[in-house]
């Protein structure tokens, strides 16, 4: 007998890799921090001598979700515009709101919100692209929620910073801060074509190759953001993107809903990545990201809630079925087809496709030996998810967040039985409360007509 | 002061009628299963001495949700046969696993699954198309849940009925029995154009004119059902339903993802009803109804679920938000645009306008002093739900099924504090677990190929 941390025990196990099968009365042996076996239990039994043994015998265990794409922060804008297109919710709305709330104290209070809401909801993992990252980072590392942090950049000057170099200089900072941290990985954040000029996109490209460090931008969010740079510049954004060399399989591109064939190919050929955001994309009437012409021609898509001001919440389980049912519709690339994103790929999209986009995938993203214990159970013996002739199919088209029972981040209990181990609820709350009190007077005050 | 039954004191209140306002800390009054008034909190303790006495300082009540289409017992075949195109999933797996277990045992079973669910989820009425309507009126009454229950009419033989006369007899027996009662209401449910012929169809619409019953039938749910009508026929389905006389104000066209302009305006002439199925028809690829431009052109758009085995739940609340979302996309009729089907439009959808549709907008749908008191309180005191700057898109936009914490049908408490009140939920999870065994071991025996 091995004595190991932590054995949990569950009905059934989904492991992502290395394929969809899902294994029945199996379970996931963990030794500081990391995975060291999922086997069937019985066998689990005679092999390990466990210090905490958890029974889950209702459950499936999936890899921890990776939110690939979020504005984590802006949690505390949820619902403040609503039913508005892309460039009237941006401009009118959210852009005064942040120019009017966003510090330290807001991004802490809103990155706390969301943690635990992500947490609650089975996701182990957040890739975040807002201004103050460092205290991303700080909070994420405080509780011991996996991050990739973004280093935002654009081109004019935020309460963040002032000018491209200082931007650089401040994320550069935080990346060497965090450089050897396990649960903290950086990324280049340049905000979108629209908003960040040559120059500095290619300090960023030459920085990114030089740290080893990936770099994500919202891409095609939009027609209207194509044809924009089409009738100024004569090019399409990805077009642009390209010439400066940051297609790569270091580069995500978000969003996507506008793409010609040889666009697909040419990310395809450059092993870039994409994150689909269906809910977003909806909600913004920005379009649809063609998901399964992608994974046809082998790109990784992997998937994000963005955030909570247009989505509006951070659940990948319900994510995961926007984009799955989205898929089936036809799209620029192909007709209406039933099979297009069936349940295991969109729970792939979820798990080891984000890790592989964000480059963490030797940490995280599937339930394999070796790596971190990055770990969600979902409670099936609820009324909408019975009876059950695939569990993955149960998760993916009928269960809700509040069956995610427990939640691990490198073996670390996050979530015990619908209990957050790090959060006290009542005071998230007071304190999104208090935000909103005062974020909305100030609305109500018609401070844009003097 | 007035002795009444029921206080229920809320921090929010949206009657959808005679408005979408969202009323302040403010009761609803009730009085032998009515509501006798909505009024503000303060007043309502001056004015009235309740039996029972509710406070709920986080929650938003509103009209219990109505799910205007489903087929309730189907919730046995949730997830037996998902990513497949409609008429596959149809021919060979539904409609053969239907032949082999449909039965008085089943439906009893199943739709008491799916009252369960739908209870527990905020939904107060609904309306089924199934085989065994007198088992579903029977079982929905039994828990004093309201019900609108379709007298089923199709070609072929089934386990209920052999022929047209059959199915219409024993539909007549259905209606006598239940036609004073007030939870159970009663409508023709002539499956599809494909597959009831005219004569039925003619015989229906007499029926119903004399009886003052809505027809409810599945239209054009597809564009291959509308081509085939065409190639085989010359004409469109509604073309063919509208020279029958069935398009009316008692008439409900189901799905409706393939319509013309001229369609549109003929659904508007006859104050036809159209009811929408957003997951449905995206799960089954079989497209995207133009809610938005029927709304435009007055006609009334109510929401239903589906059957689970194409959603695969029965969550009202998801379907609001998925209604809402899809409507933003791009249509045959209209541009992408983010304000198409707001939040308060999606709740009306989910409420009145299915009351509407039914027929029992004088019973249900609104929260109305003069209607039966079907109330479903949602508590917004959670994570994914604050800030609140607007309880009804915190509602649409972001809360899940498990935050409904009370549901009253005619004022009789069905949901308290999150728990049923007619259930068991051990027992019902148990006898969906004995059907799937039943079911899944007869699949596998691979029936089909000798």
């Amino acid at each position: 007998m091995k004595n190991i941390d932590l054995l949990i025990d569950a009905r059934w196990v989904a492991p992502v890799e290395p394929d969809d099968r899902v294994l029945d009365h199996h379970s996931v042996a963990v030794d500081k921090g990391q995975i060291v076996a999922v086997l069937p239990t019985e066998r689990a039994h005679q092999r390990y001598r466990a210090e905490q043994h958890r029974t889950l015998p209702h459950h499936l265990l999936t890899p921890g979700f990776i939110n690939a794409h979020g504005h984590a922060a802006m949690s505390l804008f949820r619902g403040l515009a609503d039913d508005l297109p892309l460039m009237t919710w941006l401009e009118e709305h959210i852009w005064p709101a942040e120019g009017q709330w966003v510090s330290d104290e807001f991004v802490a209070d809103g990155v706390k919100l969301a943690m635990a809401e992500m947490l609650r909801s089975g996701t182990t993992c957040f890739s975040d692209m807002y201004f103050f990252p460092d205290v991303v980072a700080r909070e994420a590392r405080r509780i011991g929620m996996r991050a990739a942090v973004g280093l935002i950049l654009i081109d004019f000057p935020t309460v963040w910073a002032e000018n491209a170099d200082e931007y650089l200089r401040k994320g550069l900072e935080i990346h060497d801060h965090y450089r050897y941290d396990h649960l903290i990985s950086t990324f280049f954040a340049p905000h979108a074509p629209y908003t960040v000029s040559d120059e500095p996109l290619s300090k960023v490209r030459t920085l990114a190759d030089e740290l080893h460090i990936p770099i994500q931008m919202h891409v095609h969010e939009t027609s209207a953001e194509v044809q924009n740079a089409v009738e100024s510049s004569g090019k399409r954004p990805l077009q642009r993107l390209d010439e400066l060399g940051l297609l790569s399989p270091n580069f995500m591109a978000v969003h996507m809903t506008d793409l010609t064939e040889t666009e697909i190919q040419q990310l395809a050929q450059t092993n870039s990545h994409v994150v689909h955001c269906p809910e977003s994309n909806m909600k913004l009437a920005s379009g649809h990201c063609p998901v399964q012409s992608l994974l046809n021609a082998d790109i990784n898509v992997a998937l994000g809630t963005d955030g909570a001001a247009s989505n509006n919440d951070l659940d990948m389980i319900g994510e995961m079925r926007s984009a799955a049912l989205l898929a089936k519709l036809a799209d620029a690339h192909s007709d209406a087809s039933a099979t297009a994103v069936d349940a295991h790929t969109a729970l792939a999209m979820a798990t080891i496709n984000g890790a592989k986009a964000l480059g963490i995938d030797q940490q995280t993203g599937s339930l394999t030996a070796g790596k971190d214990a990055d770990i969600t159970a979902i409670d099936l013996n609820h009324l909408a998810t019975q009876p059950i002739y695939d569990p993955v199919s149960q998760l993916v088209y009928a269960a809700s967040r509040d069956q995610v029972s427990d939640v691990w981040v490198q073996g670390q209990a996050q979530l015990e039985s619908g209990r957050l181990s790090h959060f006290n609820t009542t005071h998230l709350i007071e304190t999104a409360d208090n935000w909103r009190a005062r974020i909305q007077s100030f609305s109500n005050d018609d401070h844009e007509t003097p």
